[in-house]
């Protein structure tokens, strides 16, 4: 089955201590479903400027992402810079042009309203509910978000999250969002907000589900080396979705596994600066570092 | 097979947001050999003073723990006191009263010089080693540290780690004994100082094992409510070390489930003040959370 995959569509320009990249592919939805589009195929609702470069399209379309939903409008594409610390954990913002995401309000083609898996990369939650509202009946709705959306448009989060089947966010914001210290205290007051699955994202630590049959204790994949974590937690949503929703059987059956894969194809992203080895990467390689997650985590 | 623990011996009192405990029996020993106890047989290398209350030396055996290498001296027992926030995770020392550990010389008693296992628990670096020096041929020597001997007593740290089979850490100390922010980096460089095997802590995020067989990822159990974490680190060490001496076959065969049991011992140790719950468990208590964390872990 196909996912849906709304979100921002971006140029990043990153810089660690060791080296600049400017305007790289970016946003929540271009990693997302690249790492979804692994594992079946993947519809993309976003927009981009007049300026964004040709070969960004064709990476789209060498991942078959389904670009129909794609709006390129005049201006400039949303353009975000940020600068890293040496631990490669503190990051802080150098400058956001919203660009053409400033007004965007994304209209779903007809047929991507029957998609049957809906992720709902970070961006506005408003434009998240938007998106749903055109949706005829999906199978599994999933919402990610950011500590900007708790600070600024709480109330649209909360009114959305009412209408998630899941809904992941990273273990900072989950403190931010309940006021407890204790993630598994978390976990429970985030369920009576709306979702049946809640995974918290702890990205070296790994993240954990709570789910209606209890929690899963998920590994991160160890990395000696990390590049760049931008777009780590949306390539673990977009490979988890993209893993559920090619998977046989039902959510409960696969949610796990779709996390290990989610989690190794974020292990990808960190490698390489923006989607540069994420894009470099084989399902084979994604199955070997599967397959050591399983030798990593048996007792 | 026996353990052998070296380490504090301590009265701890203990603040909380909630409450106050004064005077707990604490110290690396004491919970690591309690820990230890509900594997096989554990004796105790340390000192206390005259005021060190009855009751304690009857917890000690009623878990079955030999007090032969337990010196008692004129003075007062190592007394420590600190205070916790709310998050459970931080902590500052509110005082150190160093007591009879001042001038503590462990001496081991002969028939304890055979001992195959020996766990080396937090204390001064220089006392690690003068205990190992009197050890025959030991099967596997495990050391635990913390911050403060990374502080003042580093060059000792570095000699006694030429002599270990097994390091025990926790995160933070592992950044700052190597200057490596990413934890599988630092886990090469440890090594490189020469213990073959390292264990890194990292709370309530689990554990990491770094062996000759690769890594193992090892889970912290669930816990919704942490009431005192004091010594769960000394807990874990030591559970792990009585499942190993305990277990058949040898250590790397062992060594996994050997952290799985340590944690959930160090689980049932937060849950309650100084020893108050780790005293009240049973080995039953504890199977039934192994079990747990592999259908926890399990995809």
């Amino acid at each position: 089955m196909s996912v849906l995959i709304v979100g921002s569509t971006a140029l990043d320009s990153i810089k660690t201590p060791k080296a600049e990249n400017p305007k790289l592919l970016g946003g929540s939805a271009s990693h997302a479903a690249v790492a979804a589009s692994f594992f079946g195929p993947v519809n993309l609702i976003g927009v981009v400027g007049e300026d964004f470069p040709k070969r960004y399209l064709d990476l789209y379309k060498r991942h078959r992402i389904g670009l129909e939903g794609l709006q390129i409008l005049p201006g400039k594409t949303f353009h975000w810079s940020g600068e890293y610390e040496a631990n490669m954990n503190n990051r802080r913002t150098l400058l956001t042009e919203l660009g053409v995401f400033e007004t965007f309000t994304p209209t779903l083609p007809s047929k991507q309203q029957n998609s049957p898996f809906v992720l709902l990369a970070n961006i506005a939650p408003s434009l998240q509910s938007h998106v749903l509202s055109q949706m005829r009946r999906p199978k599994f709705v999933v919402a990610d978000t950011m500590d900007l959306w708790l600070n600024i448009a709480l109330p649209d989060l909360l009114k959305l999250l009412k209408r998630l089947d899941g809904f992941v966010l990273n273990d900072s914001e989950a403190h931010q969002l309940t006021q407890e210290d204790n993630v598994f205290a978390a976990l429970k007051k985030i369920h009576k907000l709306g979702p049946k699955y809640v995974v918290i994202k702890k990205g070296s630590h790994g993240s954990l589900l709570s789910g209606p049959k209890g929690y899963f204790i998920c590994p991160a994949y160890p990395l000696r080396k990390v590049l760049d974590p931008t777009g780590a937690g949306d390539s673990f949503v977009g490979g988890m979705m993209g893993y559920l929703a090619a998977a046989k059987g039902g959510i409960e059956q696969n949610i796990r596994r779709a996390m290990i894969y989610g989690s190794v194809v974020a292990s990808f992203c960190c490698e390489g600066f923006g989607l540069n080895q994420t894009t470099r990467t084989t399902r084979a390689q994604i199955e070997t570092r599967v397959k050591e997650l399983e030798r990593l985590t048996r007792f």
